[in-house]
């Protein structure tokens, strides 16, 4: 089958009021030729992910959409949470999955970022594969600042976006871009100190000479009064899930607490998963295209 | 999709002789509607695993022509191996995948074992599901006593086979049945003393005390000079493979001995891997279903 898949992972700046969450996922789920597969919230981030997959039409409609709704639904001047953030929708990467190309991603990302301007008066950042320079490809370096930073932000000749001048007033600016899978996953901790998760973001994360693709922040969970390590992967196949959470499980040795536990936040693709099996059942000569049956029904 | 698929799993008493391997893989791959997945031999075992779907109709040609091409290549009177064997085709599992009901399955293998022995003139004991009596619903019970002993067993009032009497000169009988999806798991130890694989395998298996649907038999590797546990895993949703894996690691360390690597023989369901992934990585929360990308893909 030729049919043409493309994901869209947004990230929503609201994680507490779930009636703001609900409308935010029906706008996503009304369009035609799109299907909402998760919405997960997180009231210590103060933030949802939505992930949605339809033809590269119908997610450019649904971007759409949830930024007009949005808009009306989320005040950032009013928002607190872990997780560094910059718009009401903050971030919306578009993912290939099946029968397109990067390059179709990005022609999509730019027509949304377009279009979000135009319809729902949000600027916009491309960013990762879409980004209009070198300096803009980095989503913390786009969304340094945050919210509360645009208005400095905006004024610098570096920083304009790339749809539309200066930002929203209660939206803020939104990032979007094509890029490869990301797998965002999360590390709990034993202890209720965040030193000792920043600590460890900071030696697990490839801007701290860690692991590549691993990007890491040490935060706090204060409904559970635990220290938790956030994980964006951007290429597990570069650097595998087991490796994180088994470094993560040494460094945390080292300030004698242990990992209770960890989550994956939306979905994650299965060879993903698979790798983390392969690894610690110490498979031999393990063939995935072969040896996993679903594969062969795909 | 109402595409009815079921997998089958034959045994075949070959894992030497290449040629005869790839005869009999021929004569399953070139029926229509069927599709060869994978082919496993194992010289220790002199037997291939051969793995193939298709629809109702396609299975059962495919085994039948098997059978045809294996009694005419493989001689029971002149093989050797680890694994205990009762005839050329030694086992023949049929499993239902997609739309496609236990009953359905079981249908299939008694239409296999008549013709079976009307086109290959091989006589046949039903097993599992498909079963004539509770006796013989086990496999190691219907092929106790194997090639060598069917003179004796095939004169028994149980033991009569459900198509065809006594046995084939030279290829035995073949034992056919439906069945849920089994993993056939080997795990290989530090140590060339087959005794403590055996001793391993008594302790870990349903039949002697220990976990629900394992199957364990200890047995050397003359080729690697490594002694394994040889495992059948006839439910993983019961039992998961990192308990098994779990389990073996805490009885070799009784010995002094490690596990060195884990062979996966076939194909394995997606989510027996996964639930392993799901246990290391200590994941939290997680939905298989949801959470897993291409399972809204299929």
């Amino acid at each position: 089958m030729d049919t043409k898949i493309v994901e869209c992972v947004p990230n929503i700046s609201e994680g507490r009021n779930k009636e703001t969450v609900k409308k935010c996922a029906e706008a996503v789920s009304s369009v035609p030729g799109v299907t909402l597969l998760n919405c997960t919230s997180d009231s210590d981030h103060n933030r949802s992910v939505l992930t949605f997959i339809g033809s590269p039409e119908g997610v450019v409609e649904a971007a759409v959409a949830l930024c007009r709704t949005a808009s009306r639904l989320i005040d950032l001047t009013k928002h607190k949470g872990e997780h560094p953030r910059m718009g009401a929708v903050d971030v919306i990467p578009f993912i290939p999955v099946k029968n397109v190309t990067m390059d179709e991603a990005v022609e999509i990302s730019r027509n949304v970022g377009k279009r979000i301007f135009e319809e729902a008066g949000i600027p916009v950042y491309l960013y990762e594969n879409s980004a209009s320079a070198g300096h803009r490809r980095n989503l913390a370096d786009v969304r340094r600042g945050q919210f509360e930073g645009l208005k400095e932000k905006t004024l610098l000749p570096d920083w304009q976006p790339d749809f539309g001048t200066g930002f929203h007033k209660t939206a803020g600016i939104s990032i979007v871009g094509a890029r490869e899978f990301l797998i965002a996953f999360n590390i709990n901790l034993s202890t209720s100190d965040v030193d000792i998760a920043k600590k460890i973001a900071k030696v697990i994360r490839q801007s701290g000479g860690g692991l590549s693709c691993v990007k890491a922040l040490g935060i706090m969970l204060h409904n559970r009064n635990i220290a938790q390590v956030s994980i964006n992967m951007t290429d597990y196949k570069v650097t595998p899930l087991y490796r994180v959470v088994e470094l993560v499980r040494a460094e945390a040795r080292r300030w004698g607490v242990t990992v209770t536990g960890t989550e994956l936040i939306g979905l994650s693709p299965m060879k993903a998963l698979i790798d983390a099996a392969e690894y610690y059942l110490q498979l031999e000569d393990f063939n995935y295209s072969a040896q996993v049956f679903e594969n062969h029904l795909l």
